[in-house]
């Protein structure tokens, strides 16, 4: 849960940082901006703001936002009946963002996973993405990613987004932002 | 057929306007622009630069570039055995681009067909797009698209691409660029 004080601010920086990106937004868009807490109550430490471009049922396309040092959640996209899950393409478009996959762990990994919620993040097979840069995660892959300092604006390319079938790590979560009036 | 002259300088002009735009390449991405001229040796008049970022089974990325009054030639994306046709989204960032797809015709549109090809180009439902506007193309939609006095910037999110199942109405079009050395 955030307060509309919260969701007001964070939308006020998350926006500030893609127009100096120069990634124009429609009015609409502008104000559905999507930010997510997942039920933690850290919101600068874990959360996400994002911008929905399009959902069909074959393609879908974002901006991810994240504040300087904040952290999505470690999840997987798994399949659905005979329907595979979500694949999706990460490209950094500014600052810098560390994803986390399965495979050999970090020696000296630049991010630790948000105090006390430690547990939850498992994987620890280190990424580092700069503006130009992406990576392609394949369905039911475990992931999660935290900006470096300064933040980072990150474009989402996949098939069809369903938030609603994500598996969290942290049986804490909950992935529908709320937001208190 | 295009020089590798003109591939250069049309090359150099395409990352300028990405660079303006404030769009970061890889040093692969760079070289690796292509330049489609559609085999009519009309690269002003008829053309495209592309990006690709991603192009998997399932989710394709690009950034489509469009030289000022640069026309995409009309085109569709039919399904191909059990499989269903390309789904894209465009999605201006920079300049003006108008669409054109099957429905009422403008009563004055914008933009015309280039000199001598008028006759393949059939589908005059005008779509504006200004940065920060979309338009999503169902499979097999005849469209053709052209820039406006400054050219445009497009990023395209589709299923997977597969150039060679366009079917352009322009007979003499060959799709696949090539360059001579």
């Amino acid at each position: 849960m955030i307060t509309q004080q919260q969701y007001e601010s964070v939308v006020d920086r998350a926006a500030k940082m893609l127009e100096q990106a120069g990634i124009v937004l429609t009015p609409a868009e502008r104000a559905g901006f999507e930010v997510a807490d997942f039920g933690l109550g850290e919101l600068e430490q874990t959360g996400l703001e994002i911008i929905t471009y399009i959902n069909t049922d074959r393609v879908c396309a974002k901006e991810l936002v994240l504040l300087p040092h904040q952290s999505c959640p470690e999840h997987r996209h798994p399949g659905v009946g005979s329907k595979p899950g979500k694949e999706e393409t990460f490209r950094c478009r500014r600052g810098t963002v560390y994803l986390y996959v399965p495979g050999p762990s970090a020696a000296q990994p630049v991010c630790r996973p948000p105090h006390g919620s430690e547990a939850y993040y498992t994987v620890s097979h280190e990424i580092c993405l700069k503006p130009g840069e992406q990576y392609t995660l394949f369905p039911d892959t475990l992931h999660w990613f935290q900006a470096g300092p300064e933040g980072a604006i990150v474009s989402e390319f996949s098939t069809r987004s369903t938030d609603d079938q994500d598996v969290f790590t942290d049986p804490r979560i909950k992935r529908a932002p709320e937001i208190s009036h």
